[in-house]
């Protein structure tokens, strides 16, 4: 599928408001069928996501923001909440099938914890840039009670939330004006 | 930029070789040119980057990868030490001038961490996918000494080591045959 920098990257903005335009099902899992390719640490794989777009969850969510994030969840036809499987290395028979990697993690807590948050949000980056691509505007969020969350959408699982993503048609109307960015020179370095 | 999503997903591999074509700096400025875009929270751009491209560079760093990342790191023309400014709040003046929040997080060692972390990870995720659209590809690894890695590359700084990736022109023969993924009923519901 074409699709160019400019959405993906440079012309691409965080949403305030959204528009009621729904977003299909099929969307949702091209969303999924694009970013579960992206690469993670022996294929660990450990994002999880609910998408939440009925009004019965819509409010559950709701219910767990912090208010300046209200309205966007309100606004939004879907907000993804994107969990990470803390027994992440339960699928790697599955998923990494060529060795047993499942002793690499299993009993190592703080591995667990690290790799499970770092490749998770590996995937929600993954996961904004394929919302993108499929034309979906995108509202990153990470202002909730965590606790709350994991309760109200993982409960009786090994899921804890990372973070939440609004997607939809984005109203440009509520978009801020562009925040700068770090120059190369002041975040990168050749050696 | 044209780009297609089998080059940034779906067709994309992991590189475990790579042919000895350079990867001029314009490529690299390039890369950061596109990536820092990519939202965080707050803005807050955690990320810092060295480009291990050197002989010398490249031999220390050599010296702090896991035995079966070292011929990777010798064949990449570069390879990427993806940090996280742990005092990335300082920055927040100055990339989030609308409001005053160096106090959300300063004297917050928890939140400080996971923002770091977080951020810094989805930031990996936009850099994975801003080397594929330049036609780079990518062989992410985290198996590394980080303390050691921190010593090398970031002493007398803040930052602390996420993950390394090393970039060039792949050698397809050196690419193993690909792991499944979970689909998106194994992954993914909606609410």
């Amino acid at each position: 599928m074409n699709v160019n920098t400019e959405q993906l990257f440079t012309q691409a903005r965080t949403q305030n408001g959204y528009f009621a335009d729904p977003v299909p099902e099929t969307t949702l899992r091209e969303l999924w069928d694009l970013m579960k390719w992206g690469p993670t640490s022996a294929n660990c794989s450990p994002a999880r996501i609910v998408f939440v777009s009925s009004d019965a969850a819509k409010r559950t969510l709701i219910d767990c923001m912090n208010a300046g994030n209200v309205d966007k969840v309100r606004q939004a036809p879907v907000t993804a909440v994107i969990g990470m499987d803390m027994a992440f290395y339960e699928q790697l028979p599955k998923l990494f099938p060529h060795t047993n990697a499942r002793p690499w993690f299993a009993d190592k807590p703080e591995l667990i914890a690290s790799t499970a948050f770092r490749n998770s949000s590996l995937q929600g980056g993954y996961f904004i840039v394929a919302a993108r691509a499929l034309g979906l505007d995108c509202g990153p969020m990470s202002g909730f009670d965590a606790a709350k969350m994991d309760a109200a959408f993982w409960g009786g699982t090994t899921v804890k939330t990372n973070f939440v993503c609004a997607l939809g048609r984005g109203d440009p109307s509520k978009v801020f004006a562009r925040s700068p960015r770090l120059g190369f020179d002041e975040a990168c370095r050749i050696a």
